[in-house]
């Protein structure tokens, strides 16, 4: 990136202030002077303040994802024998697909390139959940990378420094200034990485609902056509799922017990709406790679994705067979009377894991493995008066009261439930 | 300050973004977690931003001030054996009001402890127009403002570093991330620092027109109303003028040669509109002081007031008798036809003098003593073709381009010209 005219930034965040719209070199500069550090951290999170409450057109979003693209290095899978496939999920509420989904797609010769993220407010981060795997570490040289990729067919790993690095800064910048839900700041975030990233076909888990970032579907769907549209100029073969985040995916929330459900979906098991949600993208995922007749559900049954998943970990120095980490206290809720759940909101829910330890409120902090909610019931469920709702994991019983807090009607017992429509609710291609 | 209660910066970030309010220890946290840098500068900006574009309730701006008031030290002039009466105008193009105003207002006995501030954006600073005087210091401790206050009864200085800290950190983060121009925040910023100095009266000298932060005179209105709830309820006699800026105030728009105009003010000359504002303010700063009848023409013309600038000049450590610094270059633009000039917009003269060095773009900017705008036709002035309309001047021929580019349609000749109005537009009172 060479710019060779210079903008003044506060003229630029007056523009997006007062409404107005970017040019193309604006944008174009901007990125490049944030990434040499001539735009302060201050100055780009009131930008971001602007763009989140004034939006962008989707000429400047296209802009501002190619910029982004072009403060770093592109990689390249070219050199792999076999085609690419990536997922990307906006993130919610007991969100482990990534998990099962990545081995899932690698049994069938096609290769799962997956760079993934931190917690990013009250939804959890898949590296931090691998993180609870011992030994396992996030951080792989392109080289890793590739040969992984090559040999075991999958691999989560963290986004490389090199891969847009403006994103990354802006990203860790967005997290704690109160900016992530900015349309356009979602979409040129995730595309400018999948599109640096070199994967040959991308699937978004776009997520609707009271524990997504997109509450509103309209917004969700708005969200997804951007990034379909951004995916496909840039010749990325790109699709979405608009999926239901009203009530948490799965049983568990928080780091180490999401990895055991998902081992759980691997051994053929687990819940339901994890299964059926891994299931859907695996499709997806193989159907833009070319197979849309893979037998998905028979490599889950037989075995074959959990042997990926098993040499996937080992070879990021994790054990798969090590005993995942376990809080030091606990506390269960339980029913108040006989009936059938009828609500259980993933918002609070999130939130509530998030105060228990799972997640961070700054950058530097970390994470606690073991803390999180097990659930118990889903929403449909019959129950009993004195059954177990859920438990809370904590390494500080002092915990428990500002979680049970954001718990507060986040859960109702009726004498019916309201019917659950399917997690996939729409499919969005260009 | 003292804060039992902690609350998460993000979530406080959040309810500004959505159009909530912040509670009274939410604020009272805020301001002094910024002050103690527990809250970065980055979050700051994006709330500030959020505060811009969705505004604030009159009680949170109240317990913003207060806050702020809170987060250093208050000062009392209640050792001196006179009134105390101060002004603050809310900063406009050409406005030098303050230099001529402190001395004429201090022949009458009444202290004027004027608490002053550098350039922000396109209009200039107090400070910086005095510190173009050789020798001249613009920070001074307590003790010696108490003295000057005593023995001169003028001095206009930095606010020192231990009143409203908060204030002062969040003035220097507004200015280079868009965020000036937020009634909340201008009113507070001004108020905090005006009620901690311990004034006895106020008189805020409220711009609205195109060379003003506040460009509606609706907002103008709404910020003066603010402001004047805000020092009322604080103990502080109030009022506030409403002047117009939409031209130039005076011939002289940078630093150097804004000092030479106020000291033709203080010689009995100068510009028409200058001496019109100074009188209307020395008025009403003399009425809220006790002395409506106070003879402030005389003062300007029998010297009086020309002694105490140069006692006031003195006691900071300037030469009012040494020469002012002159620029290298100039560049005189003049008129292309005969007729009137009809029409000399504020801002355009004040960004095109800001790039000639007049002002800043960042905050350890210099700016350049000598450079700026000298006019040489006000609106309704008669004009012959080739006359001089206006003279730029800089240290370096190369920033002319870019000042005569701000320029461009900012000033026309037309047959007649439209009549003006007073400046002083409406008088505000709690």
């Amino acid at each position: 990136m060479s710019s060779v005219e210079a903008f003044d930034v506060v003229d630029l965040i007056r523009t997006k202030r007062d409404r107005g719209e970017l040019s193309t070199p604006q944008i174009d500069w901007l990125i490049d002077a944030f990434t040499r550090g001539y735009v302060a951290d201050e100055q780009m999170s009131a930008l971001a303040m602007a763009i989140l409450l004034n939006g962008m057109e989707r000429r400047e979003i296209r802009d501002l994802t190619m910029a982004m693209i072009a403060s770093g290095e592109r990689m390249s899978f070219a050199s792999l024998d076999k085609p690419t496939s990536d997922k990307h999920s906006t993130g919610g509420v007991g969100d482990k697909i990534t998990l099962p989904l990545a081995p899932l797609v690698a049994v069938f010769g096609v290769a799962v390139p997956q760079l993934s993220g931190r917690g990013l407010g009250h939804t959890g981060g898949t590296l931090d959940k691998l993180e609870s795997i011992p030994g396992w570490r996030a951080a792989l040289t392109n080289d890793e990378m590739l040969a992984q990729l090559s040999d075991v067919g999958a691999v989560i790993c963290a986004a490389g420094s090199g891969l847009a690095p403006a994103d990354k800064r802006l990203y860790a910048l967005r997290d704690t200034t109160g900016t992530v839900e900015a349309i356009p700041l979602i979409a040129s975030s995730i595309m400018s990485k999948k599109i640096a990233e070199g994967t040959g076909a991308l699937v978004l888990d776009v997520k609707f609902g009271s524990g997504a970032f997109m509450q509103d579907y309209e917004r969700a769907e708005e969200l997804a056509r951007t990034m379909v549209a951004l995916g496909t100029d840039a010749g990325v073969a790109t699709t979405a799922l608009l999926t239901d985040m009203n009530v948490p995916l799965g049983l568990a929330i928080g780091n180490a017990n999401e990895v055991r459900e998902s081992v759980e979906v691997l051994a053929g098991g687990g819940p339901a709406d994890v299964v059926e949600l891994t299931l859907a993208l695996a499709r997806e995922m193989l159907t833009l790679a070319g197979q849309p007749d893979a037998d998905v559900e028979g490599a889950l049954a037989d075995g074959r994705a959990m042997d990926v998943w098993k040499r996937m970990i080992r070879a990021q120095d994790g054990d798969p067979d090590a005993p995942l980490p376990v809080a030091k206290e606990t506390h269960v809720v339980t029913a108040s009377r006989d009936g059938v759940l009828a609500t259980q909101e993933a918002l609070p829910f999130g939130i509530a894991a998030w105060r228990l330890g799972a997640g961070r409120a700054r950058q530097q902090d970390p994470v606690i493995h073991a803390a999180g909610i097990d659930l118990h019931a889903k929403p449909g469920d019959a129950v009993r008066a004195g059954q177990p709702l859920f438990t809370l994991s904590a390494d500080d019983a002092a915990r428990f009261p500002r979680a049970l807090e954001a718990l507060e009607g986040a859960y109702t017992i009726e004498d019916t439930a309201p019917p659950r429509g399917p997690i996939v609710r729409a499919r969005i291609e260009s």
